[in-house]
């Protein structure tokens, strides 16, 4: 049995799947973010893993971080919002576990889910990109995903978009994220609807066809567009996979988020665009991906899909 | 003997090299660019070859060509300045020539080159920026050049960096390429020096120091920067190399591009920053890569340095 862990800013969600990804078992524990202190964190991981195991013997766990992990060095790097700093924390969990442990940045393990079970099953090379409070992603070239130098590759949401652009949260401006997330959702409804207070009421409203809130998600779709363009300019993927918390909308983001890349990718004439479609595993994709990860690690390069994920 | 041969807009470059990649000998002939026939070009081609072979034996020749190159599909699908249109160019000539033939993307060949001899020597993962009237490039991830789902990866320059922005050759607006390549630099020196009527004119005048022309390389080296870092955020590549005819002031441009880089790249802070450095090769540099992928081509894969360039 192997179980997944995905370790966000507010919740740990542990899953166990079976050998095609589909949940069988879930549990969840609060976290108090980087507020809390790693030992902390750490029990409460294990308090969700033990849950989900439910007395059975586990053979690996695949741990998801929302954060930078050095897979090379075998660190957690930074986490905005996590207490883990410079820390060799798979190492520590192993030896608490007494079991394998692997550990991954989190839209890495989407992107490995979405390839092994979900949107990008049997496409080899291709983009994530998720938009929640910012926007994250990653890249699966040749069915591996590409970590970069430092383990930091993917970070799209901090490409700039526009000169004396809007100022980020990271201190740069211009940024992608600035004009493409859900935090810009309630900013671009404010004036006509102050009562839509951030990206999830936004969201709802949109759901239930408030056109004021639709509208906002024609203008971040239109963004989402245009930066994708970008990301095919550069990459030229087979499929570009839209993930994170503002895709749940599906077309209101997408479809304008269609038209805009068409009009504004090179070349659009003399090539094949790549499908730009939902992922499929939605909240639960950084665990399943873990999970994933811990199944196939220990298979031999060539010999198994352990080679085609990382 | 393998030889290697350049394929541009106005000419054709052929080199035989040394194991070392070292120019051993090279020839070059004109062409007609889009106004010229396939068999002009192609004639052009064997004339160079014929050459710089001088009537030795050759063992298999590498086509580096300014185009869209599909390797995977064996055509030249679409080149701005050359004749070729979904045209299994290739195979034509290794019948022609009775020969071994590989072809790739010149920015691509451009890359090989520099891994194998160049500035990117012993570095695995890296990106290649070349400036010249626009802007083209290559990605190379753990030693292979990443082309892409339909062999158009590395086209940086049509990334929009500004919105509502100069419109460009391609049809889109706000391209990279029109803040930062050689065909920008007469427009930023025209009001003060309008006798500087090309990119080549201002980088003289910049090589021997007239502050107009310096001014000029100061603003494309910031954008330089600024897309270089966007770059970082996506890939995270440990090294990127700068060539291309605009390179060739080399600090004039680079020491303000880097300046920017560091402002402009995502938590700067918590990583190593990539070092921005030139090109070694010059303009030889696609014949070069051409050359070594002829001479690698039969290489099996992991049993020596073919595997490594592709």
């Amino acid at each position: 049995m192997y179980v997944g862990v995905d370790v966000g800013g507010t919740k740990v969600l542990a899953v166990s799947t079976d050998a095609d990804g589909v949940v069988v078992g879930s549990a969840q524990a609060s976290t108090r973010g980087e507020h809390g202190t790693a030992q902390e964190l750490e029990d409460a991981m294990s308090t969700a893993v033990a849950e989900v195991a439910d007395g059975q013997p586990l053979t690996g766990v695949g741990v998801s971080v929302a954060g930078l992990v050095d897979v090379a060095a075998d660190l957690v790097r930074f986490c905005t919002h996590l207490p883990w700093r410079q820390d060799p924390v798979r190492a520590r969990l192993a030896e608490r576990w007494q079991l394998p442990v692997v550990m991954e940045n989190d839209a890495n393990c989407a992107a490995v889910a979405e390839h092994a079970h979900g949107a990008a099953h049997g496409v080899d090379s291709f983009l994530l990109v998720t938009i929640g409070t910012g926007i994250g992603g990653a890249i699966v070239h040749d069915g591996m995903v590409l970590r970069g130098a430092g383990g930091m590759a993917g970070e799209f949401g901090h490409m700039r978009v526009q000169t004396d652009g809007r100022p980020c949260e990271c201190g740069l401006v211009g940024c992608w994220e600035q004009y493409c997330s859900g935090n810009v959702l309630p900013r671009l409804t404010h004036a006509e609807r102050p009562d839509l207070e951030d990206g999830p009421a936004v969201t709802a409203a949109a759901q239930a066809g408030d056109p004021v809130a639709c509208a906002a998600f024609e203008q971040v779709g239109e963004w989402l567009g245009v930066g994708v363009a970008g990301l095919i300019a550069a990459f030229d993927p087979a499929m570009v996979v839209v993930g994170g918390g503002v895709s749940a909308v599906g077309d209101l983001l997408l479809d304008p988020a269609r038209a805009a890349m068409i009009r504004s990718t090179y070349a659009a004439k003399h090539r094949r665009l790549p499908p730009l479609v939902p992922a499929m595993l939605g909240p639960q994709a950084g665990a399943i991906g873990a999970a994933y990860l811990a199944r196939t690690a220990g298979v031999v390069p060539g010999q198994g899909p352990g080679d085609r994920a990382m």
